[in-house]
């Protein structure tokens, strides 16, 4: 780039959670039960713990933005496109979706649940073997200034059990393919919990979806009590007259 | 990221040429001239040096493709964008832009054109300020896997001659503000260039066209002598029966 003048280098940053709102995100393959859980514990948290229903943000990557959604298209109908480009592309939709919808919620003290977020493009491209995890993971975490959940829930399910639940019977060659792909997408995501425990929480998928929602909502209380000083005082309008 | 795995990191590689074909892009402000003195260069290999047609590709950035004019239309009309995602955005559109059409283009021995390379992308982002140039030089060079043009024109003009050229008269407060910023990003574009003078060649973008287009002419005209053995054997099927 620039032979005589500075190396060009992407600095990092540092990731941590935000310092207001809480920010949970959910991981694992399609039909894992990702949106199913995210439901039950925003209902949850409306009716039973009732925190006012406008600070809780359920939002998805890739497309939870108008922007993002027309990235999202480039990259699934566009032309074919290269690895690196499709990397940014995600990042560049994560970024967009970050810094225009999570980080204003979250400053407003208000919870956000994530369906996928920068493990998923770490687990997915990392497994496509194209690009390295950690080049994916610099990337992310670039592309959002650091932010990072304060709980990530992985819901866990090899994938010929995911296969099974959404095409029962048997499988030719290019599905046997595929399932090594998933194969490897799990075992990505199972190490990125590995190396960070204090964040992921890893659940058994194949459980009853009341069970896997009663150990979210165990693995989720720590950083709930993070949020309840924010949204019990004071308390939301419509629920001033239950008190 | 991963606290306890591998750090992230993105690994910047190694700027250099293409091995075969020759790349020489050309930089400078809106109005410089940048366009002219590309189709000058070219009719002038096409007509004068006889290369064949086919082996001339002329292109710009943002936008020299399908996928890449949709992403331009995006930054430019789209929401209200992120500074990392516009960033992120123009990495992606030359990842594309250079994996489809200029690698491809360079394989086969031909000399590309560029209208805006990674410079541009330096210079107008690192004079925004939002981000550092490093960073934006560190994307852009990940994006396209290193690769450097064998030669960089940069066509020079103080933004306030560029201003003239466009609409003379009276700036209002908002157009100075505007040169301000053209004034910065002129800066960085010669910094670009004394940082790199094997690779720049300056040219003031003042003199009359035909001036600056043998001057052009003089400060290619090492870089095509790499070029030379690729077109003239064999000597394109139209004008053999020149010789």
């Amino acid at each position: 780039m620039m032979p005589g003048g500075l190396p060009p280098a992407l600095t990092v940053p540092a990731p941590r959670p935000p310092r207001r709102g809480v920010f949970i995100s959910f991981e694992g393959g399609d039909g894992a039960g990702k949106s199913t859980q995210m439901s039950m514990l925003r209902d949850h948290l409306i009716h039973d713990r009732m925190v006012d229903e406008d600070l809780v943000l359920t939002t998805r990557e890739p497309g939870g933005t108008p922007l993002g959604a027309q990235i999202r298209e480039l990259v699934l109908h566009g032309d074919d496109v290269d690895p690196r480009a499709e990397a940014l592309l995600y990042a560049a939709d994560r970024a967009h979706h970050i810094a225009s919808r999570v980080r204003p919620h979250l400053a407003r003290g208000g919870l956000v649940l994530g369906d996928r977020y920068l493990d998923s493009s770490v687990a997915y491209q990392g497994a496509g073997r194209e690009l390295e995890a950690r080049e994916i993971a610099a990337l992310s975490l670039w592309a959002v200034d650091g932010l990072l959940p304060h709980r990530t829930i992985l819901l866990d399910l090899p994938p010929a059990a995911l296969a099974e639940r959404r095409a029962p019977g048997e499988m030719d060659r290019l599905e046997r393919a595929g399932l090594e792909f998933h194969e490897a997408v799990r075992e990505q995501f199972l190490q990125l919990a590995a190396d960070d425990p204090d964040r992921f929480a890893v659940i058994d998928a194949a459980l009853p979806k009341e069970e896997v929602h009663a150990q979210v909502l165990e693995k989720v209380s720590g950083v709930l009590q993070l949020f309840e000083p924010t949204f019990e005082q004071p308390v939301p309008a419509k629920h001033r007259d239950e008190l």
